[in-house]
């Protein structure tokens, strides 16, 4: 019996896929100029069938590589070494939203927007924001902890995930954690899979923590005349002592390619760059009232102006432009993303390294991001000076790579959000000592002794 | 050249401990009847040293057991297989109030409520707040994930610790994360130390997140004249969407022994039980409105009466009640305690099933703790019925068992914040799984494949 023929007897055959074009979705994510074909693509339709498949890939040493909504972007759910590929966007059903004990429990394949609206319908809260928020799934953020808009508040999804149902390469299904607030009873499973890219083990129910749902909400956003400026506008919001329920920062470029996508105009669009400030809170006066006091201190350090949103479609349609920079890179230009992230007090340092950095490469640059987090997106964009291939992706490697010594020197990392997987692994030994990688190796191979989870992602 | 002449070349003569007096006070942590003799006691005095005494110990092959202040309840720190006890009192230097990217950079060593106050005085707050902490090391909250008053509102331990450096039973120093608000590169090693008691690593070096210190605190205290009806007001707080910044459950027992021992007066000492609730906020106005809010609640399911504290001293008081209810237990009964947690919702059943279980095995019963969280205290105290310690042990170990059982039964756990250790290990089985204990297993082989890490803890 062929491995399609043997997989299709454990999911049913409508669920495993062979031919080029059903196929061709699950060779890439959002990482631009990678793509990998697998052998077949199975879409298991429980946590019994994921059990099945991986003990047969385990009994035969093949490779699997787990897959989300393929929204990542460092080619984590790519299978560059073929084999399998793993969907679990069958599994998509939101099994719960417990509101006594403020608890959602779902399937890996829930679009992240979804079950906030679940939430929100309830009158509870699932904080987790990413970008993508309207196509990712709640597995994938869960494998790279993702951060998103509102981590500066409410923390990255490592701090939202409270249980796991896992199953191991070689098909053992594990149940962690629970709907306990608090649990001191052996090593803490759960947060050692949060943020292992589908290396570890296959997620297949997560019990994650809802927060009450915030009354009110507003919006700001401040130009500056210079991106250093709205960088040094962090530590001025922060300052106040409020704590803000997002702290983006975008430079002209980056909304620009927003803007084009979008179709839309957009306020400050000349402005060097912007700052988007996000307060949630108790009631609308608190909201505006934290929001002045935010807006005097930007005002303060220079902003030009200060732009106030407290309805909601407004804040809706300045959201929009935030969510889809990265859409824009990706329709008009060919570019390279560095998920980059310091010590929020750095990010001044940083976005002035990246510019150097743009400009000694002739390469344009465009930076936006979470900058409450100190997490900024610098897309590295191809110029007329790349004039063939070759040259492009020798001087994006060049720029790549010293974008991350620059931010690992100023006490950061390789990535805040977005994970390692394939793109950033030849500059994990930049942020890692060995002893370290030695210790994550030996981690590996206490969940995948056979190593088939995911090959050739996370570590070098 | 001995063992201990060995030890004082690395941390010099004076910090090596093994006459019988000295050593005494590492012999046993607040565990009643528990205690056991190391060969010999050390206190390095830097990374370093710890990392001699490691190499030295995983040379031979000899037991090591840290130890922070011994405040521990389920005897993590008590050296039960002999051999070295490796103190870390010495590391206790706040070497870093980051305020421009609120961390605090510490060594294990600190007292708890030593970095409170350093942090309160830049303006900041470090939010975990164990009932120990006038006494308790960081170090030690980290090990056993320590949850603690606030853990309702801003989580345990674990939520706080961004960056650890540690040290492997062979010496290897490593340095985990770090002051980023985000981190998605490599495996979350310091999200898998933390909460493993000692077992896995001995960290040396902590960067804990600080929040901004909130400008308003109240506090509310409501009788209740069933200690059911106080479980379910937790409920009833819940219900108002208001979440406190503690929520604390007492029943007349722990009061009174509270009492007896601070030798005070305690308002509403012949309730069946009460709530303690505080509430943090922005400002006075805010907290009042909270709280009046909330006691409105409660006195709608029952509460006897609502009695508001703003006052800070008087706050002080009532917390200092809360506080010294183990210290009355310890100095006034035998007994045992059992750290059950259960999802919240649960908590009224856990109750009842509590007291029926003293009741079958004729012991008292003295409850309290983190009603918000699930986490009960549950305290069997010896009665005249167990007239001899063989019939105290029996009793005592068939009362704590059926604990278990019926906190798992209910989707709880076997302990929510003081951990495994030595007393809870007969009960890792209920639990968890026989695979999910393998995987345990392999990951502690992981950090420590010649098991010299604190032998006899946690896993079966």
């Amino acid at each position: 019996m062929s491995l399609p023929e043997e997989l299709a007897r454990i999911t049913g055959p409508g669920f495993v896929l062979t031919a080029d074009e059903p196929v061709e979705p699950y060779t890439h994510d959002e990482t631009q100029g990678l793509a990998a074909r697998p052998d077949v693509v199975v879409r298991p339709g429980s946590t019994e069938e994921v059990s099945g498949v991986l003990r047969l890939a385990f009994e035969r040493g093949l490779p699997v590589t787990p897959r989300g909504a393929g929204t990542g972007k460092c080619g984590a759910c790519v299978p560059v070494a073929g084999g399998i590929v793993l969907s679990l966007d069958r599994l998509n059903r939101i099994l719960e939203i417990d509101r006594e004990n403020a608890f959602a429990v779902v399937e890996p394949g829930v679009v992240t927007e979804t079950l906030q609206e679940a939430a929100a319908e309830a009158g509870l809260f699932y904080a987790p924001d990413p970008a993508s928020k309207g196509s990712c799934h709640v597995g994938g953020n869960i494998q790279t902890n993702a951060g998103g808009m509102r981590a500066v508040k409410y923390g990255t999804t490592a701090d939202h995930v409270y249980g796991l149902t896992f199953v191991l390469p070689d098909g053992t299904v594990i149940e962690a954690g629970g709907k306990n607030r608090k649990d001191s009873s052996g090593y803490g499973l759960v947060r050692t899979i949060v943020g292992s890219e589908g290396t570890l083990a296959v997620v297949t129910r997560a019990v994650l923590r809802l927060l009450p749902l915030p009354a009110a909400r507003g919006i700001l956003l401040a130009p500056f005349p210079e991106l250093d400026m709205a960088a040094e506008g962090v530590q001025a919001v922060f300052g106040t002592g409020i704590t803000p329920s997002a702290l983006e920062i975008m430079d002209r470029s980056a909304v620009g390619y927003a803007a084009r996508y979008a179709e839309k105009e957009f306020p400050f669009a000349e402005a060097a760059a912007q700052l988007l400030v996000e307060v949630d809170g108790d009631g609308p006066e608190e909201v505006e009232g934290d929001l002045m006091r935010i807006g005097e201190a930007l005002l303060e350090i220079g902003a030009l102006d200060v732009f106030l949103a407290s309805e909601r479609r407004r804040q809706e349609d300045l959201w929009r432009i935030r969510r889809v920079i990265a859409e824009g890179l990706k329709a008009f230009t060919t570019y390279r993303s560095v998920d980059s992230v310091v010590p929020r007090s750095r990010l001044i340092e940083l976005v002035r390294k990246v510019r150097e950095i743009a400009a000694a490469h002739d390469l344009d640059c465009c930076c936006f991001g979470h900058a409450g987090d100190g997490n900024l997106h610098v897309n590295y964009v191809r110029t007329a000076a790349q004039d063939t291939v070759e040259r492009w992706e020798a001087d994006v490697r060049s720029a790549h790579e010293a974008t991350v010594r620059v931010a690992v020197a100023l006490g950061g990392s390789i990535s805040g959000e977005h994970g390692i997987g394939v793109t950033e692994r030849p500059f994990f030994g930049i942020r890692h000592t060995e002893a370290a990688i030695g210790l994550m190796r030996r981690i590996k191979a206490a969940f995948d002794p056979r190593g088939i989870l995911n090959p050739g992602k996370v570590l070098p």
